[in-house]
């Protein structure tokens, strides 16, 4: 009958991953898991106790645990999927798809066994895809099987917009629609400062250049660090999408989510904006597109079924 | 040469004054000295010891003394004034002006002396009137002197769109324009929750309830209470304002600023959207507005103008 | 199936009791429910829609209802009692204890049956005879019956040393041992800064008069407001000892808690260091006391009996 | 006139410096200049703005800039130093800290340069030896040139305590004195859980094991990680230390501070208890040790002295 911590995953070690692992157990929202391959799992548990090594520092109470053994994340309620390899020279888009699939769908088939009732937060690369690799393999309802993309890309991108203004980051509001990729829908028309669109702060041009750094905004840190992509803004992003689900706060932050009929997709996991509370996804806001925003989040549509096709074949 | 800590003057320890005391400490924006008067000299000091041992428990390293002598708020880097009485059964309402630009005058007269180099904030109430009362005693440039009303307006309006959707409060944000009073101006049409309008969302008939009860928001936890008024969201706004202006934050809040000509208003204090930064108000935000905005703050701005129009007789 | 907030039910409505119903709510740690009397209902209301209202302001999310219905208390995780009158003048001690008794009673009664399976803390006072109280009257397990008073004792105690010392209060440590009275008793041989013991630190006098100023710190507080007590520090503590069994955080803080052959003791409550977790008092740790040190808890400890006495007749 | 927001620079980009920059950031204590040399200039850039990314979900503001140019380091407040290489296969340890030791030095001829007022924390290692370069090289008086190396000793040393006794790390505390090496010296006597000392709680054995696996803390993760060594417990450690200082909490923590007759050494650098505030290192505490205590010291000092004169020839 005792109260209990809350139990998180965090599959996929790498630098995203671990860093979601510290920013969990910063944040106290439960004890974490941190998950890789048997290869890698002396390094994974050198991460884990130099975080823990942390704890004391900064008083957060936290167990975190490194392992390659499923076994050991049994029960949790959130999983997080960090898991899958980068684009390496000389592959093909389609290698890369199929590799991650297959990585996505070997944790997958585990956590279905070891976390059943849990909810799970895919953010392996292309998302939208292995969201819905991730989905298939579960088997879970589909509140429970949601991709991260889109709290992501409107990081970005009120980040430029508060760097243009100089303005703080806290009263910046915007949001990104569509799939993770060049032919995401930053939704300008609705993205204000403080309440106040920006449409009336910033110029036209200096706008379309925002807008376009943020379609680029993955391949800008990939290109500036040489070898390797991000992962502050990623780490941060899911953590905030776990915390809106541990504590049940009722988030309206952009998820990727299977539409089933919103926005006019059938069966397409796609970034539109959610309800995150202690259900997982509770609910999709449909807003009303203009005829050029529905034709750029149709043109994303398209992408984000082509790389799916890559997965059903 | 060493660093040094903030000093902040919080006058007035009543409920308010002392709750934005605990809270500037909680936050560690720097030291607090809790002035009231001497009549009130040791529940002045009891409040303030017993905030301080509330530190070891909370971890936040301020003292906070209190007093009733100005000596003590020296150098104050920003200087807080919720001072005043509240209107007593059978007092006019120009009385309770009057007596409250007494007090206001008093206290800024010290604080010109003792912290010529302060930000100045103001709480007093009817606030729009005691801000141009205290700009004209402290001789302070426009910046830094500020009224506090539209954080709190905007705070209220917030909640109760959050609560009418069931939506966490960090995803709401509005923002309310003009004098505080009945005839505050909501700006519906910015208001949205994560971005998406609250028309979308909500009805208007509901909207127009949110708006009247924002109105009328201080009228209701009075009427609550049945002996005081609001002290814990007017705390938290001051706040918030204050630590915008000692971290630099530059944050888009409105602020009771100085028109100069901005919106169509000279020489009036009124809640407008401002920058707020380590200058005070950096910058007054000018919005269009439609003819019937315009004109509701324009029935707002006479309201503060008669006001005002008491005191300087 | 859903992941849900903590429920947390605040009896008493008072300064302390919501200064805590805040704390509780800024921190996240859940829902909370304050409660008072039919004929408070309206200010409790008051006081908890004002909290509400500051909740967009400092981005916590939390339902704070104000109500006289324990109904609305039903399946609590957590019930603080702050319920009870201070001592008016001509009134004897025992006819406080007895009031206060029948007080803390008619709340349990109504706790049991609304929250059968919470964590009850109890800060009414005189607190080691009112958590007897309440033992009795909930017939919970003696770990889920939990007297406030060593964590308030010991923050006055740090804060005293470190003013004297003129070093943050993060890097005080110190505890106080037995009841919440003239009588308590400070351990210095076991208070320390960063590690440092005291005695190494601070003139024996300057201990003796800290020592002194604690055991009567709550009536120094008392006699500078003139008119009431104090509630921002025992707020503070309370929300300690509450995170702590909310995060199963094993944090180890003196308690009030129910002594059967520890120290020597039987079937008494009285303030011990105890490990709070998820199980409410999962430990009460026994330290070794030098003679003089035994002496002052037996005499404290007969002054917790004395109080005691007045209640069970 | 206006108020401003701290400087501070980090040098070094590798995972130490970019995780403390991050950390440094997320606390909102000052804008942050993340500097490495010019070959790294873009993965530096990289970082900083990955970090920057992460600020509108996090809710900071703070600028954090990737540069190699010293002139954007200008007028730092604080100048923390993680730069330097591992130790290679086949290095000699000579060779390490005559490598690591020019590294300083030209790292602080810069610093010298464009923050003559800063106060610097070096990290890099052997930490001893090269806080006295830094010293030599800067010309500053002692109490701005700081070596951590006993926040993260400690970290470890409580760390493995609160696993042995499953408590919360909260209510650890400990210190360890002398070099950053095998010889370190973990204060058993003074180390204690919620005040009560660990050796009436751990089993002597136990508390051996403790404290060799604190002294071999590093290597442990470094033979775990396989390729690389610990970042996040040494950025968590720094940021502490800086937070001390920036707002000048007199914190008492063990640094590496210049010894001149203190514990009987003279001119050397070496952990010891310190009061850490406005002023950078505002005060050394004097122990008494016990001869055992004094013995290990000894050794502990002799190790940083071989070390020294490696670097002085």
């Amino acid at each position: 009958m005792a109260i209990q911590r809350n139990k998180i995953t965090v599959v996929g070690a790498g630098f995203t991953g671990a860093t979601t692992a510290l920013m969990l157990a910063q944040k106290e929202l439960g004890d974490v898991v941190l998950l890789d391959i048997p290869q890698l799992e002396n390094p994974t548990k050198g991460k884990a106790l130099d975080m823990l090594e942390a704890s004391p520092v900064q008083g957060f109470d936290a167990n975190i645990v490194g392992t390659s053994n499923y076994d050991e994340t049994s029960g949790s309620d959130i999983v997080i999927i960090t898991a899958g390899i980068a684009r390496k020279p000389g592959m093909s888009r389609d290698d890369l798809v199929n590799t991650n699939a297959g990585i996505v769908k070997s944790v997958c088939e585990n956590i279905k066994r070891t976390s059943p009732q849990s909810i799970v937060i895919i953010l392996s690369n292309p998302v939208d895809a292995m969201t819905y690799v991730a989905y298939q393999t579960l088997g879970f309802p589909k509140n429970r099987v949601i991709g991260q993309s889109g709290v992501l890309d409107t990081a970005r991108y009120c980040t430029f917009i508060a760097q243009e203004l100089n303005v703080s980051v806290e009263d910046v509001r915007g949001f990104v629609l569509g799939g993770h990729g060049d032919d995401m829908v930053p939704l300008v028309r609705y993205s204000n400062v403080g309440g106040i669109p920006i449409e009336k702060l910033i110029p036209a041009d200096r706008i379309e250049a925002i807008v376009k750094r943020t379609r680029t905004g993955g391949g800008e840190i990939v290109n500036l660090l040489g070898n390797g992509s991000a992962y502050y803004a990623p780490a941060a992003s899911i953590v905030q999408m776990t915390e809106a689900i541990l504590k049940d706060k009722k988030r309206v932050l952009p998820s990727i989510a299977l539409l089933q009929g919103e926005y006019g997709y059938d069966n397409l996991f796609m970034g539109v904006p959610t309800l995150l509370g202690g259900d997982g996804i509770e609910k999709v806001f449909e807003l009303e597109l203009l005829p050029e925003e529905k034709a750029a989040l149709d043109k994303s549509a398209e992408s984000v079924r082509n790389v799916i096709k890559v997965v059903t074949g």
